[in-house]
């Protein structure tokens, strides 16, 4: 591929330039762009003119530039993400209806989870998920089920790194770790008061393909209540249903 | 940007690689990558490696290639795709929930509709919709819906081509579209039976922001039995609760 000065690539550029979009950030100038990305506001202007001839980002009335729909739809229509969400959905808003506030689905990608699909009611508790947005695997419940899951590569890298603390509930012990994990190995679910905020409670359970392969979690953020446990045998009868279903399609 | 000797673009090439990849084709050899997207092989070949290098598109187990979830994360993240689906959800959740079968979200984009969102009963009626996917203006009731409030430069446009004969319901005069876009515009829905499929009809509501611009259409697929117009009321319901939902966010 063809090279700058810098002997970067240009899909490097862009793939730079991509990133500098967040859902906190989603409209940015050219110069904002440039900075976040790290690249010489000339070459940003002139990458971002291209991005956006061809429809991958857009500008607004304000000379923003944003991600463009057409970037959306070619990333959305063969993704893996969209077909494992179109099997997952009926179940999923089943189970959003009978428990209420979020449910949503995550996948393990790298070393985070990455939530591929989540349903909200109004007034729901609280949620640091998005779609599209990730977590890390030792504080959200998804995550903890995906390392619990995962290989024994990822957990001792895991385990290996300073684990950060989100509230006093947050487990931060290598050794209290290992201990929850292997207790999610057990008991096939997870359940997390106050790991992530003081005021909601995460329970999440493995999706499995048909080898009994975890493929995803399924999980429900609820109020910190102790009435929380009271959502997983929904959640574990949703997490059969999405298994059942991805080896039927 | 850095041209081939063909005078194109990197990014161009990027663009019809990733434009080789559809729901119908979601796993490619790198052979039909070159092929679906008019490259040379050796060329193809070096620009999914650095594709696949940045996780944009990933290989399988059988050395076939499909689109990345990192690339599907880069694009939904910062979405406006994705904030109008994001409040539209509960409602549609709603609609789907009283009216069964399907409910969708489309967005005008070019001369086409693109669907956002879609849920989706088990063994509801045939439905051509899929998240990401398009469907052409004339011949879906939320296409009709977004081209009786679009442009008259769109209306002429569309008028003025061949108009794609799906069933014999499908609307393909000029002049009785233009009567039906005259229609919508007077009572705000549309009610398609079988004009995609025999079996299926569509009815179809704008959804607007605070000044009244149509920013989407929301639409129902029902069976084509003759009971589709009681679905009706609960359509423009949800419509009114979404366009109030994303003015107030």
């Amino acid at each position: 591929m063809a090279r700058s000065d810098s002997g970067e690539s240009v899909l490097e550029r862009i793939v730079r330039i991509l990133e500098a979009f967040t859902p906190e950030a989603p409209a940015l100038t050219v110069s904002a762009v440039a900075e976040r990305a790290g690249l010489p506001l000339a070459t940003a202007s002139r990458l971002v003119a291209d991005l956006v001839a061809h429809g991958l980002l857009v500008r607004d009335d304000e000379r923003r530039v944003r991600v463009g729909t057409r970037l959306w739809e070619l990333a959305s229509r063969a993704s893996p993400t969209l077909s494992l969400r179109e099997s997952a959905m009926p179940v999923l808003e089943d189970l959003h209806r009978g428990v209420g506030h979020h449910a949503q689905l995550g996948v393990l990608d790298g070393e985070e989870v990455l939530f591929v699909e989540r349903l909200s009611a109004d007034g729901a508790v609280v949620n640091f998920t998005r779609i599209a947005a990730r977590l890390p695997l030792h504080a959200s419940s998804s995550g903890l089920v995906l390392l619990a899951f995962g290989s024994t590569v990822l957990q001792e890298r895991v385990l290996a790194r300073p684990l950060r603390r989100f509230t006093s509930n947050t487990v931060t012990s290598p050794t209290e770790l290992r201990a929850l994990l292997a207790g999610i190995r057990e008991r096939g679910v997870v359940i997390c008061p106050g790991h992530l905020h003081p005021e909601a409670t995460g329970i999440a359970v493995p999706v499995r393909d048909a080898s009994g392969r975890v493929l995803a979690a399924v999980s429900v953020i609820v109020p910190n209540d102790g009435d929380a446990p009271r959502a997983v045998p929904a959640l574990t009868e949703a997490a059969r249903r999405i298994g059942a279903r991805l080896r039927s399609h």
